[in-house]
């Protein structure tokens, strides 16, 4: 005999499966959900039912955009510099950069980054389409906005021997501290970094 | 402009309205369920579409039952002594209670605790209901499970009052619960030492 019903271990059982959601977690949002205006569960349900439908992706920067889309308005705007681009891995990389509201190029979605371990080969990520987007857009800069992982620094690597020969100017994300961190918290790793590629003032 | 399609920030804003569900966690989740087979959002869609409708409450403990059942399980199965009645603040505190295996009794939910400042009053919670059920179930003994914070001793303490008078033996939890800790996130173990030293009130 289950101690809940069936409804409600359902929800429970099924916001289990979001990533980092355990059992206790997911019972704390289904009872909230339970004990509050059942319209929210309900809007929270419709939202669901229409995300995939309502999504795209850009052919050309592979950004979402919405359905019926070919292009992201972050390409198409006249005002974006299209022979500059930002390489990023995944389509939230793309909310994080614009928000410093310092780059004023184009975006270019890798979708991942090359990881042996999880069976992603660079073949799996949108690498052709960057080296086709280079000579299209006559490109200048590309920009390598590939975290500052083991995955992030090969992914970097393989895209730099894909563009060997070309005149693309190529510069990835400063390594560096955290504005505003106290340096006894910087790991060593970041401050070597850091030192390695101190500026002059 | 948006940066998000309308579908995809649809789904971060109402997994935001999750209780400890920040901006972050939101797009976490979101995003999670938009690179995964799509089937994943529409059960969970599905799930929260049916929640509300497919509950009910038992009319004697105020569990959580299937819609249309009267009564609940843990009530109605006659290996459950009636005349034992362990009072817990939310349906969830019965799992907890019952992973325990060490309570044979039947349960009353209170619906809440007696806590001014949220405006709830005893008079909010199912205590007539309680004290009904001590003289039709001819009860001779109530655990109070409620946790150890001020609103769960007050709650205690209102209830103890109402009983006056009555031959009902009254207990609660013995105090090796850790002082502001959610009854349901007691571990079994300590849970189960609680229910064996239960102290008489």
């Amino acid at each position: 005999m289950s101690l809940l019903p069936r409804a409600l271990q359902d929800v429970i059982d099924d916001l289990g499966k979001l990533p980092g959601v355990g059992p206790r977690t997911a019972e704390r949002y289904a009872y909230y959900l339970l004990r509050t205006d059942p319209q929210k569960s309900r809007t929270l349900a419709h939202s669901l039912e229409h995300l995939h439908e309502g999504i795209g992706y850009c052919r050309k920067t592979f950004a979402l955009v919405e359905k019926g889309q070919e292009l992201s308005p972050l390409y198409t705007d006249p005002e974006r510099d299209k022979t500059t681009i930002a390489v990023v891995a995944e389509p939230f990389d793309i909310v994080a950069i614009e928000k410093t509201a310092h780059f004023k190029g184009t975006y270019h979605v890798l979708g991942g980054l090359v990881s042996p371990i999880d069976g992603i080969g660079p073949e799996n990520l949108h690498i052709k389409e960057l080296v086709a987007r280079v000579k299209e857009d006559k490109v200048k800069e590309i920009i390598l906005a590939t975290s500052a992982s083991v995955e992030g620094e090969s992914t970097a690597l393989y895209i730099q021997k894909e563009l060997e020969g070309t005149k693309v100017k190529m510069s990835r994300l400063a390594r560096g501290l955290s504005v505003g961190l106290d340096l006894e918290y910087a790991d060593q790793l970041t401050l070597t970094r850091a030192l390695e590629d101190r500026q002059a003032m």
